[in-house]
């Protein structure tokens, strides 16, 4: 039926720089095409041996820095040069403005709140009460589940697990502290783990599948929203009046009224997120740090807040509830990544939530940014100074 | 107040290797720490102006190739390689499993239904009555606005404006066709203008900004779902039952069923995206060719639909709303990009909807990989085989 | 298989005092009961052919009367006296609180923005690309659909069609202005008619439902809320702080702070409605005006929107985005619910934009008053006083 | 200001026949109005006291008896006559049409699954980490906090607290058992009692509110629908395909069809309930039997869950998440009222999980009823037959 060649693999070693240029000739064969940039990487391919299946090269983003941007955190504290690797211009320049902002007005505080990935199996019953009583069953029977899901890792703990009933479904959350990594895998074999103790030690079972989409797994969700995918983490900052006038040619006041203004816009829309773009800095620093970018679905969700203070000053804080990141794993190892991990302090262990400290904090420099743009009418201005507009 | 020193920048010329050397000296100098791989890039910096400030070098993204994929769109037709770039291992040998799968079942027929792009200014007023009356005055101007709008750019058209009136707002959208670029800033551009004239013409808006929050800009919305931001495509495929059984392990009925449960499952956590994992897919060509990476917030939103055909086939088929794809502008230009661009033979003018057509058949590749291994309970198992798990 | 008796029924007369007496005979032998209360109506039965099968009686809710509301509507204006009709204590206590607090800060203003009643369609294909043609075949027919829906009445007019093309699906909604009725009967009839004659045009469709469940009929939803099902109407008014003082032992600053929370609250819950209790209101002069009171479904979505004035006085204001009333058909020619038309003189042709100006005039009303014994914290002693509290 | 007399008001007795009869005359002077239907009533208006302030009369709103409906509940066992409260021709009939397809199937299964009221109190700190630690005193301070919450009620069981950090807030919503009352006010006063005593204890909170519209009362919310306001509660059952082909003139296959359809719809539409009606029995059971008829809100979410069988037949199932029921409080003890409850056997103590079976078998009757209706295109000349059309 096809009459397009296969792409070449080898069982011995499918990263060997030899099965490696059979892949990008046969690439450049079909597409007459001299792959003289993709080809051009720093590192032995071998190293990429978990991250990807048929290596032919690399993608190079281009990496600005941001900053420095003064951090308040339980983990962060200090000064930050922030790589951002994106093909968007502005961007950085952008965030850079909102970072001189946060760091002139004190600093940035920011704070970790929850942490937890979840892995979602339904149970299917012969009717709603069985499901329901399933619920109860499992209630019972934590200890049995959590040994069988801990024993498939020395990180994972079982935390705890919901349960929704509807219909004859007993939909279930299985959340889980996964150290200093995302944790999906994780999570997934551990709940593999539990979903055959269960099934096997409570024998009424009709059927299972070890994700049902409730745990909205690289998609936004109100349940993520609400309840915390991975890291939960709040950025917040009190701005005087002055510095706002000075920096950004904006008030307090300006900045609220589009802030209640957008408020309800976002709600008419159904959005994900009051906030402006969040997503922005996020990606750029996934990219950079080596995160499942894929993951931007779920850390997209943003909740913002602000308030005028008594003495006419900024109250604006911004509450990521499902801020995926990983200090190990992933590509986070791979080696331009580690090398922004090193640029943060995020090399080594117990420095997750240090990352997610500082995400946040870059993200609400970049809500004060755009904002400030917006509510001053400067936006399109600035774009046509730095970004290639056309 | 900080201590910190400001990071390097030179007016004449912010690309040179001077500057970009003094800057990564800076980042070395603060974190103690030799940029060996991220200095490590295969073009001159200049060719990045537009896309990124405070240079310092780049990302290295694995690319893995996949495919072949065999397509049956009005604009891309044939089989084709598809590079990704991740680094999320199992993530390629998953969509080349589902790539496979489609093109023995004859090929995925893809379509662009719907292309329009958005900015969404907000006019405030003293009363509801009088932001109603200033929705019938935009009909009545729509020559004069569309002149204003337009008079910026030779790309963009504007389509029409969605109006929404709400206590004493009127929230507007204004759709553009945006040729090959994602567009947003073109339409900032135009709709800025358009805002002007508009606001000068009417003589009674008390209030107005150039966005509300009505776009949900690189924020995922039911708005968006709707009303189609970027291309709206859709994916669609017929599998014979004996395919699924020997490629996948599984069967229309066991797909079926779990996609009828996942549905359940995705309406209570009020889930944006009915499917397993678009946006994995998504994320990794949108790395690959250039895209705005961030735009995968608005960009995982899906739709999958499947029914069991008479004949005992499973009918499968998943519509992506908000799809923001460019073949011009941002980062498609840039030189890996651009390569993996001519792997997909969309360089050059009026490909965008060849590419869309693309990103559409390898999503629904991801989604039948993905459900099979829920369905068949290989999940687990696929990723010991490949993926790095801790 | 049933031991129970059928209701019984006649052909010639089913609202006779002997079938009703039959009936009511069968229900107090099967429960023991004397039916004292529910068989105590003041008005021959047959009045209510047309609005209930196998008539037993009556329901007796209690009505009280709220006001003088001072309302500034296009349509209403002057001060009207309320009948609600609720069984809930403090209810109407509260609501007139609200009303004194209006009437006193110069009236409520009230303006219906939009009008139209839909039935939504779906016609379903081979493919995407035949459902995106079909959308097109629409646009080029609207004459012949038009023609043929508006032939089944006198009133209903179709204004437009909406289309959302998904998977192999063309989505539809087709919006009607329905006169003085709610209209979802009458817009079921002409679509009906309109469906059958495109689908004999056109030729091509597989297979058609007269609803798809996306005129969200009795139901929440995002899109009625954007796109307005029924009336779009909007109260506002604004409040000095001394009236709030004195009335309402609160003050503008309070009212906000919790409205401002309050977004936050909602926004994370998933709400459709970032008000307090609109419902309450809109229920209870639904069952006294004889509403379909089904509809609260639809029209509990609520906009509210509150900014502090230079002045230090509050501006509140809220959109229903989907409020379904009528002033004929329905319920609304019944005895007691004539009265109650009556007493907002809303009685006879052309009067449902006043019923529904009034209808948000008293919901801005209790978001007032309810807020307020929030933010002054004598909620719960005020139900103390009023309500019979266990 | 106001023209318009003040409402008649007596302290000593406000509902004595005189101050009734003088409250009467204002609003037949006011509209020149003759009130015969209104002031006729059954009862003596003090049993009215505690459901309504400035009484004047009862609203009539036509009953109809459905059924029988042969259930198999936990609670609810064997045949009922459902009275149903309308003003919707068509509505009984339809109903009914439903209950005997149930019937003939065998009969409902009817389960409540959860059973739970919120009040959600919020609390504001000067920063998101004394938020974060909030939530922490309380999980150590439940004994105290359920102390202080029991308090207020004999009745009321502070089951556990639900606490949602987002920007400097602790959202929390206390979840109660609340007997046979629907118990809003209840879990307010109890609550009340609860903040009181933690603010003291706690000393930290700078600011808090009794409801942050995170209970999203009188709302209807995606919170709710996951987490349960009211009852949880299931119905079930599976219709063989030769009574759907003798009674409804459908088949299991077109009523899937369909089911399938409108899920992708509502999906798209943001809808609360993926199935047809649901609203349109509760309300009419609601008005019937005394229920807060404002409660529509949040029970009108619904969960629709079908499939076919090996045998061919339709397995179909309803979950209601907020079926906010009483039948003790409110207006339950109202004279038709009591006589509709008394219809049920769910008059006296303990019957109020019977009366959440009870609504979710009728439902479920409406639901099959409407979609074969729809699917069979019988749904207009239906409402020809019995409904008023215009």
């Amino acid at each position: 039926m096809s009459s397009a060649k296969r792409i070449p693999y080898s069982k011995e070693d499918n990263y060997a720089p030899d099965i490696i240029g059979q892949r990008q000739k046969l690439v450049e064969e079909a597409t007459g095409l001299k792959l003289q940039h993709i080809s051009h990487y720093s590192f032995d391919p071998h190293v990429a041996q978990g991250n990807i299946e048929n290596f032919i090269g690399v993608a190079q983003i281009p990496i600005g820095v941001a900053g420095p941007l003064l951090i308040h955190g339980e983990h962060a504290q200090g000064e930050f040069y922030i790589p951002m690797a994106t093909s968007e211009g502005t961007l950085v320049a952008s965030y850079s403005r909102g970072m001189k902002l946060l760091s002139m007005a004190g600093g940035v505080h920011c704070t970790v709140t929850e942490d937890q990935m979840q892995r979602a199996p339904v149970f299917v019953f012969q009717s709603a009460r069985e499901a329901r009583e399933f619920g109860k069953w499992i209630t019972q029977n934590m200890d049995g589940i959590r040994a069988a899901a801990q024993s498939t890792s020395r990180i994972a703990k079982l935390k705890h697990i919901e349960c929704y009933q509807s219909n004859k479904f007993l939909f279930t959350r299985f959340n889980y502290y996964t150290g200093d990594a995302a944790g999906q895998n994780m999570v997934g074999r551990a709940t593999y783990a539990a979903c055959l103790w269960m099934v096997k030690a409570h024998g009424g079972v009709a059927r299972w599948f070890l994700e049902s989409n409730f745990a909205t797994d690289k998609k936004g969700s109100q349940i993520n929203s609400i309840m915390t995918r991975g890291k939960r983490v709040t950025a917040e900052c009190t701005i005087p009046a002055q510095l706002l006038k000075d920096l950004m040619r904006t008030s307090p006041e300006s900045l609220f009224y589009h802030y209640n203004v957008a408020n309800v816009a976002g709600f008419l829309a159904g959005v994900n997120n009051n906030g402006a773009h969040s997503p922005n800095g996020i990606t750029a620093m996934f990219i950079a740090t080596g995160q499942d970018v894929a993951n931007v679905s779920e850390s997209s969700a943003g909740i913002m807040y602000c308030e005028l203070t008594p003495e006419g000053s900024l109250y604006i804080s911004i509450t990521i509830p499902s801020l995926i990141v990983a200090t190990f794993g992933g590509g986070t190892g791979l080696p331009t990544q580690q090398e922004c991990m090193a640029m943060l302090g995020c090399e080594g262990k117990d420095k997750v939530n240090k990352l997610a400290e500082i995400v946040a904090g870059v993200v609400l420099a970049g809500e004060l940014s755009l904002s400030s743009a917006i509510s001053s009418h400067d936006w399109v201005s600035s774009h046509e100074q730095y970004g290639r507009n056309r």
